[in-house]
């Protein structure tokens, strides 16, 4: 695996990769098995794979978690060559932004809601970053985790919009044994924390089951997901939303693809975790996508 | 030539083209000599020219000329043809927008002034377009006229922020022999406010002809320009601005490379011009760039 850290050199290094097809999984670096698993489905999927590594202060709020996220890119260097990563791409901010960044692209209406709800300007400055790392790397695949759904919505759409040549791969959660779903974040919990933060896959796993036994009415299900929240005395609910997916429409009844998903704080670390879901009319059964 | 209508043909046209260098000069039809220059530099500088025409409803506000500006395209794919168009891409609102249009490209501080204060949106239409046509069309260069010359400095910034691969390369207004400026607009002006759009181009060589005496004070330049314009009994001043370029910023006294441009309306039709201008230190002379 080689390590580049500018622009020129990445696109020297990709330059005779074509038509061979490049495969990549932009990431915050701090890897997990989240991570590996997309690199994994990028090596299936594509000849070579491109993994970039940059912390994007475009994409955290003043009050945010920007200085703290945990980096560590020796031990990143090493999962990265183990997963089977052929390049690294791990740009400092003045490359990515060498005059601040008057550019900023915005992907309307399904940010208004969830995560876009709690962190303004969140997913511009993830629309602007993607776009740029898709520009830079040209890839033919690009993985996303679907822990973060909105996220993957929101890249979908403005590649759609925008007419970009890529195609977005969206790789399903990994999670801890516990249920727990793997995050960079998790490391700041402290192990009371970390033992009740495992209300977040438990709520989802309730709603599941009530949507097993044929309850549709969101209002209903978001209630039985407070309550096993409420299970956790540091648990502090940021959102539960139950919506349509990947447009991210309001309903009362759910049915067809929907998102469930929630942002819950412990202390200062917030966590989000969701599933997606396919609701038959009726009392038919749900499928888990 | 050929002409197509939607994206993928466009892009199945284009498959073959490489290694081969794709010259783009996007526009809104209704071609006139400007346009022509913008395909004689292509042909110049590239191997393949395409150009589209589309009439960009994303970069019109609510009160302006979206609905009568002037279309023609039988016209206009004569003169491609002529000028040496290799391919015509003309595809309609629903081909460019067939979900709307979410995804927005806003490029932040240099619309804030000219044409951005006088046309709110204007310029995030023109950025999210033009951003799609290079998506589309990949090109190598792609050309564009100085008449517009906030919206090449838009380009370039955007280009530059978001590491598009793709060369813009700015050509010079082309006039008619007495001075106006070449616009699709001015098909709009009565005999009358076509002699007195004169002023327009006449208010730019007053303020040429001082900066070689030496003025540098932009409050006096601008003075000057609104005394020539005030001459027409049918103009109405939308703005005079004179700024450094191409980050049009505010000065006090002119030097470096500056932007001296005006828009002005007769009537409903708004006409635009300007000057770039290579003003020299003290009293040495200016030169027009």
């Amino acid at each position: 695996m080689r390590t580049v850290s500018t622009i020129q050199e990445l696109r020297t290094a990709l330059k005779n990769i074509r038509p061979q097809k490049i495969g990549f999984v932009p990431t915050m670096g701090y890897l997990h098995e989240g991570h590996i698993s997309l690199v994994k489905k990028a090596r299936e999927t594509a000849d070579f794979v491109v993994m970039s590594i940059f912390v994007n202060p475009l994409q955290f709020g003043p009050n945010e978690d920007l200085d703290s996220y945990p980096r560590d890119l020796e031990r990143d260097s090493q999962l990265a060559v183990e997963a089977g990563v052929d390049l690294l791409f791990f740009p400092s901010v003045e490359e990515m932004y060498p005059t601040g960044s008057r550019t900023i692209v915005s992907v309307h209406e399904i940010t208004d809601a969830l995560c876009g709800a709690s962190r303004p300007g969140h997913f511009d400055g993830v629309a602007t970053v993607v776009l740029k790392l898709f520009n830079i790397v040209s890839p033919d695949y690009a993985f996303f985790g679907m822990k973060d759904a909105q996220q993957v919505a929101v890249i979908m759409q403005m590649v759609r919009d925008l007419n970009m040549q890529v195609e977005v791969i969206p790789c399903p959660i990994v999670r801890e044994a516990d249920g727990l779903a793997l995050s960079s974040r998790n490391v700041y919990l402290s192990e009371e924390a970390r033992t009740q933060a495992l209300v977040l896959s438990r709520a989802l796993a309730e709603a599941q089951q009530l949507l097993g036994k044929g309850e549709r009415n969101v209002a209903a299900l978001r209630q039985a997901m407070e309550t096993v929240i409420g299970t956790s005395p540091l648990a502090e609910i940021d959102y539960i939303e139950l919506r349509s997916y990947p447009d991210l429409q309001l309903t009362d009844e759910l049915a067809g693809t929907c998102l469930i998903a929630l942002a819950v704080r412990f202390g200062t670390t917030r966590l989000i975790d969701n599933i997606l879901i396919e609701v038959a009319k009726e009392e038919a059964a749900c499928s888990v996508r």
